[in-house]
């Protein structure tokens, strides 16, 4: 089946409500620090499509990132996908309950069945997809980003391929969290990580948060953190990191040789994004370690080349997910290797808060936050 | 064995002699554009190690930027393995014939044969080493660059692991360029490079040059070689580049997309070590797309992590050659498969012309030349 949604008219989506009838709330990006909860039509439920009501909404930081700088992913020209341009719902880490199933749809699939939704939206043609490579798509978007309706909504139709069905055992607020979880997992596949290394994550925000989780579902011999918030560094111990640092009071890169066999780590992970972080982790790489770039930069970053050629070091950027990591994510919470998620939930607000008590609070109190949630109507 | 010379006694060497007799001719580097022809101590064969005549023995990128800027690469303090520091025989890219042999050394080494020199300098002992990445060895040094004298010198004693017997069909000129061939060699090895793959090589220097005929030797589908010199392109085409852009004239970015499946080339070498071309060889790559560091750059880079993230691309430095480079490059020649090297060698001086007809003239005469060679006593 190709991921597009050739049949099925999205031109209702997304567009101010004219009636009453017919309509929902919906939070919606305009633009820079411009978010409304507004009402909108419900979307209808097409061929190959499955109508979720949302039970939990994760805000993520590439939202945030948006909110304070964007549009930057959000499409200000229509999406060559979804068609799509700001005004755009926004959520895209988010659960929920099936309220309708369209035509042709798979029978494993049911009214009233929990689920979660992979967001990203790809072509499924181009030279990129054709190798499996989703999350590299030339044409690629998210659902609640680049169109096609989101999880900070009272309903969402998703293509049939995008939904997850979630075992008993996996409650609809953890759900919600699959989405970051799978970055973090998806980011340790892609790198050359095996259970013997020496591990930096830079950064203990969701991302770094889902990173030593991941890793210490993998094994992981040494995880090592670095991080300035206070929370953030317990939290990072909660989650199985072996050693916490922090760059205002240690030197990371000899304290990482020190640990590391005397020669630093293999592999490290910036879910940080910001030069000192950089500058330290390479020079705390031992020779042909990787960086793994996960973090969102605001801005260019330097290095000089020497210090990754006379190590034969490697940068690697990594990008959400592909096939596959989503149903290993949801497995491993399932049979408990992923067993301390629901501590990153630090607050649980309404949809008609997110704006005051989602966006704005994060700005403030990012330090003491780490995953908000919105609640919506599909909780059971 | 162990690949340090522990036995042996360096001190008499790279000293200035106190008498005529015993002593040699050398090209010796004091410091930033101080480089002497003068005598020193000739060194003495040790146990373990085979002294050489040197026949002939190329210029170096590097020789040249420790000239103009250094000491860099030269140790200002005594080196960890060698003890040395600047002033330092120059010449790390040379062949040879044996004059003599030292005790224990194999039977299969004999005074006469023609030998090309591995200049690599490692400790055998570190955590790189003990897993066979003596390029990547946390002490490494060179031969000619770093202390055990070079081949800018009548004679030049190496341990018995740095050489290389050549088969009676490869000269001893070509022989002096199996060392940057050789890290052309490492630099493909190193890299996910597969014979349908497209490649873009930034840069047609010695180097750059020598990656474009390494490609070919293995088979590269399409080899792109971007650079400016009217010379040098003229060269990558001989070499075996099947199209060669001007990124004065060209759009290298357009371009490769459109020469590469319409997605972008799969490696990028780059052998230039400018910021422009980073630019471009970035968004010159398709998804999953790896760009690889052979250049010495001369300052910092920067890019933007998103343009390696969202299509998961790549950065690798890769540095010299790993055991088995040398080897394979000499098999190369030998067979046939690098058939036009003795092309690149573009003039042929003395040993007392190395700083006026050598240095001086690669720093006016760049564009225009490729490799000069310096002509020693082992000629036969
Ligand atoms: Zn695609
Ligand atoms: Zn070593």
């Amino acid at each position: 089946m190709s991921p597009i949604q050739q049949d099925v008219d999205h031109s209702a989506e997304d567009k101010p409500a004219s009636t009453s009838d017919g309509t929902m709330k919906a939070v919606r990006f305009h633009g820079k620090e411009d978010l409304r909860f507004e009402d909108i039509a419900e979307p209808q439920c097409g061929k190959g499509q499955i109508k979720i009501k949302p039970a939990w909404c994760g805000i993520c930081g590439s939202d945030l990132h948006e909110y304070i700088g964007g549009p930057q992913i959000c499409p200000t020209t229509p999406h060559p996908i979804t068609g799509e341009s700001v005004p755009v719902t926004f959520g895209h880490e988010f659960s929920g309950v099936i309220e309708e199933i369209g035509e042709g749809v798979s029978e494993k699939f049911k009214v009233g069945d929990r689920v979660c939704v992979q967001p990203i939206i790809y072509d499924g043609t181009c030279g990129a997809c054709k190798e499996g490579l989703i999350n590299c798509c030339y044409s690629n978007g998210f659902m609640g980003l680049s169109g096609w309706g989101g999880g900070l909504s009272e309903h969402v139709v998703a293509p049939e391929y995008a939904v997850f069905k979630l075992p008993d055992n996996v409650p609809l607020d953890v759900a919600a969290l699959v989405e970051p979880l799978a970055v973090a997992w998806h980011a340790v596949n892609a790198s050359p990580f095996k259970p013997s290394d020496s591990v930096l994550v830079l950064g203990g925000g969701p991302i770094g948060l889902s990173v030593v989780q991941t890793l210490k579902a993998r094994g992981c011999r040494q995880i090592i953190v670095s991080e300035v918030s206070t929370m953030r560094k317990q939290y990072a111990k909660d989650f199985g990191a072996h050693v916490v640092l922090d760059p205002t009071e240690d030197d990371i890169v000899a304290r990482c040789r020190e640990l590391a066999d005397g020669q630093g780590v293999n592999v490290t992970f910036d879910a940080a994004g910001v030069q000192s972080g950089l500058d330290q982790a390479i020079l705390a790489l031992r020779a042909h370690g990787t960086l793994v770039n996960i973090a969102i930069w605001e801005k260019r970053c330097t290095f000089h080349p020497s210090e990754l050629m006379f190590r034969e070091k490697s940068y690697l950027g990594v990008a959400t997910y592909v096939q596959g990591d989503f149903q290993q994510v949801i497995d491993a919470i399932s049979d408990g290797r992923l067993d301390m998620c629901q501590k990153m939930i630090t607050k649980r607000i309404e949809l008609d808060e997110v704006v005051e008590e989602g966006f704005k609070a994060l700005i403030k109190d990012k330090d003491n936050q780490v995953k908000i949630l919105v609640k919506g109507s599909g909780e059971i």
